[in-house]
């Protein structure tokens, strides 16, 4: 049996976990798989995450340079993160005919139309499966299931750090901030949330995942973003009132040559699969024209599911010639294709107002007048002489309930308007 | 671009849907996947069925012998369903070199080790996505994602006319005979429904499923198999009370060397993902040793949902080399393999007693002389001086729980043993 070495460029919690599978479990990827895979070298700053954990120091590589010059090694794990000098360092590799699999999503997002075709050229692979949803081989289904389908909507719980966060929201009644500290602490957020909490982190994996699905490129950049550092406990109490939970949703969805993208958070109703996706877990659902729904789910994110995903990019990589997805994913939405930023949806809105006859009545009419068609609303007495109004909206025109609230706060009854959550 | 010529052998419910896609989605698969496909030929007994579809009579062929000798057809697809003479049929056109999608979970449980070699030997390939599970690319998945995993365990939702049953016995209160009249109302249940309801048709695909989850051949005769006639209402509502929905489960679980595979209706926790898949719908959920806990989800049958993975197979099959699974399905299970027979499982038990002291105790103590550890018992009276027990025991040996309810069977206050369902 031919052994194939291969690299790992970035010891951390990911390429450790990818480094336990490979050796872990390598006499059952030797008769299940027929291959004989050998870590030859581990590139990071120092040798210390090698001592860490007890890998022979003789693996240790400071350059990547001596890695492309290699020519026993076939293939590089890049679990380093980041774009700078990450980037730098996949284009000598692929340009040295090494394949890579990485689990660098925004990478992946920003630079996949620079990258791919280097690897083309150079006839070695370029391999993501864990760049999405853990160990959930997602990419793999959108790219080889379902190709007589159109993909219509994707729905994706696809970062777990807001997950867990609205999860203990939702389960421990917390607040937002008490449940990013518990979120600290446990290791699911990082010190600096900003990438997962407004957001980013998800857009990244939704460009890649929508431009797979809707096989056009979907840029992260135009990909409409909301965080849920807004979400409060009072939201999340009227969700569960409602019969819904909160959760921050990937959604794409193609109609013809209309496209939408966006992240946000949403209310999703109760007895919806995603709706009972919480902790750490992940999960996309989608709906092609002929197979109807569909829903993969597991551990988004951890060393372990991660380091799966990179193992079965390994395997795929040693056994069978690399495909290419040729979507551009610069910056530049397809031509043919038009980015909806008007999108229809449902909608929650909380305010709270004077609580004296007629307002109920003014805001109202505001949003009959644009158009805004109320499905229920609850007027609550609060404190001092105020009262607390939610709304769910029928499906309407995202400009059009912006308008309506942009009025709506003006008028000179009404305190703040304290909500405004989509609604699935 | 290359015209790919197939013919559809099987113009039924399924067939009809695979040709649905590959006709109405024609432009989208060029498009996406650079494939021309044309649907050359329609083999069956008669022309009805095309013209029923308002399909060319043209298409019409009525001899396999003549699909086998056409030099343009690349691959067929087999929709006829049934052993005889679908075997034959395919051992034909796999020596003449055509590869064969089907969606034929029986034929496939019962003669994958004949048809595979065949297939390799002549150069094409056998797909099966669509035996299993609709489509959802569960096939694809255990053999193509998480390869360097050992799967742990398997439990599957794999049978949609048991689901919708004992969903609507759940949802609607209703008898088990009273929910099968509906389902075969509906088209969800065929007129003799014993090939659903009795656990073998569960048990086909869990041949295949298990067989490529623990790379070695799980014979579809090696199954513990019971069905699910014998569910009551009052079992519903007793599993409701206790936290629980009852799902028929098709499991699968390796352990080194010890493997277990069964088939039988499971109390299953509320907050379990399975316990929300629901109707016609189906799931396969595993563990993988590294990748964690997964679940797929999607329509289980339906002629488009079966044909969208159909479709998929013949994409795959026009793309890309056939791979091959190797894995004997010929009735013996592989010799390093011990079926597991006395497998452990916690149990819900339900009896009906005299309602006069020292009858629990008894009862009990049979439990306990046996191993058998009760974790929660429930007495109730019922008419006639009599009551009802209901126990849910910890993990315990199968056969110790057969040999407890032998002994307590004949106790002479014990007037019948009503219920004994596993438990997740």
């Amino acid at each position: 049996m031919k052994k194939h070495k291969i690299a790992i460029m970035g010891f951390g919690t990911v390429g450790g976990g990818a480094y336990d599978i490979l050796t872990g479990n390598a006499d059952h990827i030797r008769s299940t798989q027929g291959l004989d895979i050998e870590i030859a070298a581990i590139l990071d700053r120092s040798v210390e995450p090698l001592k860490k954990r007890g890998v022979s120091e003789n693996l240790f590589c400071d350059s990547v340079d001596a890695l492309a010059a290699d020519p026993d090694i076939e293939l590089v794990i890049e679990t380093m993160g980041g774009v700078r000098p990450t980037k730098d360092f996949i284009v000598k590799l692929l340009t040295a005919g090494k394949s890579v699999v990485t689990a660098n999503k925004e990478l992946l997002a920003k630079h996949w139309s620079e990258l791919e075709p280097i690897a083309r050229a150079h006839g070695c692979g370029l391999f993501f499966e864990a760049s999405c949803v853990g160990g959930v081989p997602i990419i793999r289904a959108l790219g080889e299931s379902f190709q007589g389908d159109k993909v219509k909507r994707l729905y994706g719980i696809i970062n777990g750090t807001t997950n867990y966060i609205l999860s203990k929201m939702s389960s421990a009644g917390l607040s937002y901030e008490q449940a990013l500290a518990q979120a600290q602490e446990k290791g699911f957020a990082e010190a600096d949330p900003t990438s997962d909490v407004e957001g980013y982190d998800a857009a990244y994996k939704l460009s890649i995942l929508a431009s797979l699905a809707f096989h056009t490129c979907i840029p992260y950049t135009s990909i409409f973003r909301e965080g849920i550092t807004k979400v409060t406990a009072r939201d999340i109490a009227n969700a569960h009132e409602l019969g819904y939970e909160i959760k921050l949703i990937a959604i794409g969805a193609r109609d013809g040559d209309d496209v939408e993208a966006r992240v946000h958070p949403l209310f999703v109703p109760k007895d919806h699969p995603l709706a009972s996706v919480s902790g750490a877990y992940n999960a996309v659902y989608l709906n092609g024209d002929h197979v109807g729904d569909l829903m993969f789910y597991g551990a988004g994110a951890g060393a372990h599911p991660t380091g799966s995903a990179i193992v079965s990019d390994v395997v795929r990589a040693l056994s069978a010639p690399p495909t290419y997805c040729d979507f551009r994913n610069d910056g530049k939405i397809d031509g043919a294709i038009n980015a909806v930023g008007d999108f229809t949806s449902k909608y929650y809105i909380g305010m709270t107002v004077e609580d004296k006859a007629g307002v109920l009545s003014r805001v109202a009419t505001v949003f009959g007048d644009n158009g805004v068609s109320i499905r229920s609303a609850i007027q609550r007495p609060c404190a001092d002489d105020a009262a607390t109004l939610v709304f769910l909206t029928h499906a309407a025109r995202e400009h059009a309930v912006m308008r309506s609230l942009d009025t709506i706060s003006k008028l000179g009854s009404v305190g703040s308007i304290d909500a405004m959550i989509r609604v699935l």
